[in-house]
């Protein structure tokens, strides 16, 4: 090796997903390996006039700007956040190159070597890969079809003494799984009681198919001990890397700060252009239409499951989101069959990643968003064929 | 306070000069303290057209892409690198939210705390702030008119084994300074003789308004100890928050993993319509008209402080860039000096925050790229006035 990296290096991995997607290009694969929403689905249109607009006079949208984002964006969040119940102004709101910004810059500021971060066992890949970076450590809590377990989770923070929590309530990726409201409640209480800083990443909120809103983690938290993170990228399109971040003042300081040395702000124009789009372009209907669409591919693959899949395999029946999760028997090692998958031209995202500290390795991630239902019958067939032999 | 913070918490520091930027919002106000470019002269139309048609019928646009970057603009900074004497392919280019972020990755990969970064003395501010952030400890190189000494360069490397060494060569900021070719040459020598990663950052190398370019230190590097990081903020336009960094293969590939933990990857769409803006709009006549308008304030405001300013004071005269160094009389100090001077409605930057180690109290910068000519001379005239008293 040619250089002396940090120690930190040691612990960064390439996301094993990404490797997966490279061989799941080829036009006859069916892949539901990715989390990428259907871009058929973008509103190509309005985003092209909203940018027109920004354009098309002012070239302060082209400057250096603030830190903290543009100020008729944040308040536009601030209203948002108040229809799911979350009470915040502009100031406690920062613009973010997607949510997955948000989560680094709160590690930087969080995790010293070493640091504990309790998440949920499955937990979201990228997250995982922005702790370790820091050189975190975890402690998994299990999950059921309800979430978390509130007396693992209580019996955790009391042992452990986590620096951070970090939860992805609403149709987690990669389960679909939704936190049961009583148990939302519940883990505010906690986080506030123990004073641990508590992750709200919340990017599929507005994904929901079936069933009532449950009000965020966020909602509940008469002490700040919640940082809520949202996302444009599943509602309008991933491409524009854009999200936030909201939390009291004396945190805001600080990640305003580190965004800055990190990379100054997020741009100018893709603030302004989105902000366009949200005042002068129909979000909700926007939002409705990809609502029944994915609603529509669920369902398909869904009911292609129970057609196909045997009765000894399990899987979540999600109101909403991208993704399904599948259990196979005991014994079964989803990693090593995916090789065979993908010689059928089938691909998924083995399930043990997702499992900081090991396990799952009969549990598979399965995407309904990026594939028509045409493909998504077709690909669970070939899945269930694999699968069962 | 409310949190446990990490170590490293405790040296992030605001940037004062955003500080000294948010008093200097009035409308009367002279600012030389920022270091922006002419809003009014950034190409707002040929954005406005190259967005259009990134928006005009391929949904990938607004779609997740790779963490590298837009292989196409990838491609066209290989050939922009080649024609200043850089030779690298696409593979060992990564695209990043400004230059910024670059510096950001790099250090996240090679600093420990208390690991030694060598800069120069002054250094740029932001890059301070992001050693700072990753607890680095800095050995800072006096310069003179043609950069820093390669004497002193080499002894401290040899005396305090750097793990990173810091140059911004060309048209520095703050001081304007160019590193002269034989001793970019040394420097290049010396750098892959003891082993040490140089970052060369380099976003005004086309902002020449007198004299022949200067090849860049990269271009003398034979064993690839050479990190180059450009930007497209200074000739086209900040906001847009789009830069680069070469190097190659096997720090690339941890950069690019770093990368993909911090923020996934830089905007699909942003780079989109900055790769159509450069091929399809005329950058070259677009930079000869900023190097002209940029050189005119330039030369205003060198022959008004010939003028005004006493003769004890001394200055750069740089060839380019966007920044002209003061050296006031020894026991000055023009930190103290600056609430007078915004009083009086002008506003630099004081020199002494650009030293990581103390240092340079009767120094300050002054920025003439963002000043119309008119507000040059009535603003050398305020300063002229208040810094002889």
């Amino acid at each position: 090796m040619k250089y002396q990296f940090a120690e930190r290096v040691d612990l960064m991995k390439s996301s094993a997903i990404r490797e997966i997607l490279k061989v799941t290009q080829e036009p006859d694969m069916i892949s539901f390996a990715g989390g990428l929403p259907a871009p058929e689905l973008f509103p190509l249109a309005g985003i092209r006039e909203a940018f027109q607009e920004a354009l098309s006079s002012d070239p302060a949208v082209l400057q250096y700007s603030n830190t903290e984002g543009f100020l008729p964006l944040r308040e536009y969040i601030v209203s948002k956040m108040q229809q799911d119940g979350i009470n915040a102004r502009a100031e406690n709101v920062l613009i973010t190159n997607g949510s997955q910004q948000a989560l680094d810059l709160i590690t930087k500021l969080f995790i010293n070597p070493g640091d504990i971060v309790l998440v949920e066992k499955p937990s979201y890949l990228g997250a995982l890969q922005v702790f370790r970076s820091y050189q975190a450590k975890f402690v998994d809590i299990a999950t059921d079809y309800e979430g978390i377990n509130v007396d693992a989770f209580e019996l955790a923070i009391k042992e452990y003494h986590p620096k951070l929590i970090y939860l992805t309530p609403t149709f987690k990726n990669p389960t679909g799984v939704t936190l049961a409201a009583d148990r939302r409640r519940a883990v505010a209480g906690l986080a506030a009681k123990y004073k641990v800083p508590l992750i709200e990443d919340d990017p599929y909120r507005e994904l929901r198919y079936y069933g009532d809103p449950v009000p965020p983690i966020k909602s509940f938290d008469g002490s700040d001990w919640v940082i809520y993170m949202g996302s444009f990228s599943k509602i309008i399109a991933p491409g524009l890397r854009l999200g936030w971040v909201a939390t009291e003042g004396e945190l805001m300081d600080k990640l305003v700060l580190a965004k800055q040395g990190t990379d100054l702000h997020t741009g100018t124009l893709v603030q302004r252009g989105v902000y366009n789009y949200l005042v002068n372009h129909n979000i909700k209907a926007h939002i409705e239409a990809i609502r029944a669409e994915y609603g529509r591919r669920r369902d398909v693959m869904l009911q292609q499951m129970d057609e196909q899949f045997p009765k000894n395999f399990s899987w979540t029946k999600p109101d909403g989101g991208m993704f399904l999760w599948v259990t196979l028997p005991e014994g079964a090692n989803s990693g090593s069959l995916l090789k065979q998958a993908i010689k059928e031209k089938v691909a998924y995202v083995p399930g043990a990643m997702f499992f900081p500290n090991g396990g799952g390795l009969n549990t598979l991630r399965l995407n309904f968003s990026n594939s028509t239902p045409v493909k998504i019958k077709a690909g669970i067939q070939r899945l269930a064929r694999l699968l069962t032999e």
